[in-house]
Formats: structure tokens, C-alpha cells, sequence
């Protein structure tokens, strides 16, 4: 059985800790963390700890923490033999600083009690030496059907790609969602379309997918849209994804 | 029963014509158009013309024609005595040119060859006297479950909001596309996370659901991405975008 030794206490960590639940071949005998309330949620099912030095010795360590903590954290498992792994996008492998090094990125949105199936959560591995790879892979087919190597540049790309599916929209949801409210409009109305627009592009690329007055380059409408929004920033937006739209399609006009 | 003249051949046509075959309270009695390889598809099943003078008669003439078009196409009903309805979100009540005016907009995106679902596509009407409401309302019910009267300045803003919901998001979608091409990755390892996106909206408020280091003014990993992009307009769009999440909130941090 393969000791685990979750390092974090946050919704990453959380995601993890319940997907390992359920998986004889693995076992997180105990999560370290700084904030002693998020801790105790996992107080229940295994070991706890807040003292550096109660590290227990483990096959693979899991850090899950922000970006800029890595290597903080890191450097308490300076003396251990096992393999450190951080879940990171962007992070690179050598912000580690343990002996045995390695990635484990789950690339997904986790949100606090939302539940979700990580059967279908692509996790992103790196690692220094062919052993740790299949140490990796094995970990993660147990909670998941989409394991993957990808080199840090790839994981990078990814990570800035994930902005562009994830951050992104989600904000652009949010002024829409504002432009609802302003007029007294159900945002629900819009649930369908944003499903929608979502599923088409399992049939047909993004690029085949596009419609709207950006790419008919439909002068009035878009006109009359920026005449709409009030929020200067949300002109801009507006503004600049229209010329990138108009760009992309414009040989095809 | 009600008799229906629908006026185009494209994609909404298509989709509404589909969504009345299988009800048994209105029936499409022909469909005119102007292209006639379009109209040949409708040609199995009900009556086709491409003449003006040969329009039949009908309770309702459903315009489904790309919006420009539609005061123009509506003038070859002037003398019809029965409801004439478009089916644009951008267009006015007041821009068709018939006796009996109304809209009937669906708001979704429709591709070719995508079969959907009608029952839940929001159905937003709109006419002059309360018995065109009825008769919308009547007509829209048989397809729908979400038929709702909005006045042409919702419509207008929801068709703005839909911009932001469905052609902006779907651009994003082709810029991490193209990340990924230039990279060697697979598009398809977002898809999850694309997923899980637009399904965490269902719970939370796109506000409350915002993550990425734009929310958490991670300066750092902005620059980063910012190196990333080669485009100079992706390089707007990241920035712009970016910009707006710190400011929504900067009062939080």
C-alpha cells in the first residue's frame, strides 16, 4: 500500500483526500497543515499535524498549497526519502526542494463543497526519473482515467490555456450576469445558451463554433452593443475580443 | 389548429420547423426562402416556394432570417392578415413591416446537423395587443417550457448579455485552441474543466465562483502569461480581462 502524506488543508487538498477515500492501493496517513480549523475536517478520518518535525514518513508526499508556498512547505520534507509531488499549473518541478521531485496536477476548478467525479479529471505528472513517473501513474489511474506526462513547458501552456476556458469566461459570465440584473432579467434565461455553447464544441472545433456580430463583422450591431454597456472596462472587453474575432474571420468575409 | 408560414431556410428555420413537426396543435403549413437548395430540405414534408405572390395564408409568419433582412422580407407580407413575428434578439418590434407585428426569439445558438432539445430554449415574446401575446404564448408553450414576455429593452440586453455568454467564451475556447496546437496538446484535456465551468454557475454566482490569479492579484503568473502570448491582441484580451477581475475585487483582497 502506498503511505500518503497530504501537505495543505484547502479545496485542493479536500478534492484529493476524498478521491483517495475509496482507493485500497493508497492511503493519506495523515495531512499537515498551518490553518488548525481546516485541518480538523480531516481530523476525523486520519492522522493531523501542524509540527514540521510530526511528518510522518511516507511514499508520496502531496503538496497542496498556493503557488508561492511550494517551496516554503517544501523544505520541511528536506530529509525525507519519499517522492514530493506539488498539484500545480504553474509551478515548475525544481521550486521543490526535496530530494525526489514531482508533479501532480490536477487540471481542474475545485470548489468548496461541490463534490465532483475525478474518474474524469485529466492529472498532468512530471518527474525526474522513469521510476517516479510509473510511481505517478499509478497513483493517479487509481482516481483517475486521464493520466498524463506533460513536460513543464506543456503544463505551463496548459495552465495558460485553462485562463482562457476557466477564468476568463467565468468573468465574462459575471457581466453578464450584471447586465441582467441591471434590467430586472432572470441570468437563469442564459443557462441553456451557456450549456450549449459548451457542448457544440465536443462536435465542432471552437473555431467552426463561432457565431455573433463579430464574426458576420456586423458594424451595427457591435456599435450598438458598445452604446449599451456603460462600464469602461467592459467597453474594452467588448471592444478588443470583437477585433480578435473580426481577425480570425476576416479572410473568410 | 394553427397554420404557420415560416420565412427563411437557415439554421433557426431549421430548428423551429423540427421543433412543430411533432405538434399536433400548429402545423407549417410551407416555408418560403430564397435559396433553393435550402428550401428542397423542407420540400419532403411541406409546401416550398421561392415566390412572394404564392405565400399562403397563415395565423402566424415566423421571419427567420438573418436581421437585416427582416424588414425587407416582412414587406412581401404587407397585405397578410396574420401575426407576423421575427425571431432576432437585436431587431425592434417596429422594424417589420405588416399589420400585426410580434417577436418569437429563442434564445440559443443553433448549429447545422446538431439536433436540440426545444423544451428548455428560453422562448422570448413580445407583440403589441394582449391576444398576440396569447397566441405567442399558445404557439411557444407547444415547444417550450420557458416562454417568457420581455420588452424589446430586455430582449436588447439579453441579446448583449448572450454575446457575452456564448460568442466571447467561445472565441476564448479557439485561443486555447491554439495554445494548445502550437504546443502539441490536446485540446480535449479542457474539456473537464470547461465542463465543470459552466456547472459550477448552476450553485454559485459567477462572482462567487471566480478563481485564477487575476482574482487573487497574482502579479506574478499575469506577467508570466502575459510572456506567454505571442499575439499582440491575445496579449490585449489577457490584459483587459485580467484587469477587469482585479478591479471586481480589489475591495476584497
Amino acid at each position: 500500500m502506498l503511505k500518503i502524506v497530504l501537505l495543505g488543508s484547502g479545496n485542493v487538498a479536500t478534492h484529493l483526500f476524498q478521491a483517495f477515500r475509496n482507493v485500497s492501493v493508497a492511503k493519506v496517513v495523515q495531512v499537515y497543515g498551518r490553518n488548525s480549523s481546516a485541518l480538523e475536517s480531516f481530523g476525523k478520518e486520519t492522522d493531523i499535524t501542524m509540527s514540521p518535525k510530526k511528518i510522518k514518513d511516507a511514499d508520496i508526499y502531496i503538496i497542496a498549497v498556493t503557488d508561492h508556498s511550494i517551496t516554503e512547505i517544501s523544505s520541511v520534507l528536506l530529509e525525507k526519502k519519499g517522492l514530493v509531488a506539488h498539484t500545480s499549473g504553474s509551478v515548475t518541478l525544481n521550486s521543490i526542494r526535496a530530494e525526489n521531485k514531482g508533479v501532480f496536477y490536477p487540471l481542474q476548478t475545485f470548489s468548496e463543497g461541490k463534490k465532483m467525479d475525478f474518474k474524469s479529471i485529466p492529472i498532468l505528472i512530471e518527474a525526474e526519473t522513469e521510476g517516479h513517473y510509473q510511481l505517478l501513474h499509478v497513483l493517479g489511474n487509481h482516481i483517475s482515467n486521464e493520466v498524463h506526462r506533460v513536460s513543464s513547458e506543456q503544463r505551463k501552456k496548459l495552465h495558460l490555456a485553462a485562463v482562457f476556458v476557466n477564468n476568463f469566461p467565468n468573468h465574462l459570465f459575471h457581466i453578464a450576469h450584471q447586465i441582467c440584473q441591471r434590467e430586472n432579467i432572470a441570468f437563469e434565461l442564459l443557462l441553456p445558451l451557456i450549456s450549449e455553447t459548451v457542448d457544440k464544441i465536443r462536435f465542432l472545433s471552437p473555431k467552426a463554433s463561432q457565431t455573433g456580430p463579430g464574426r458576420r463583422n456586423d458594424v451595427d450591431t457591435m456599435q450598438d452593443h458598445l452604446e449599451q454597456l456603460e462600464n469602461p472596462l467592459q467597453k474594452k472587453i467588448y471592444h478588443v475580443l470583437s477585433e480578435s474575432i473580426k481577425k480570425t474571420y476576416e479572410k473568410e468575409l
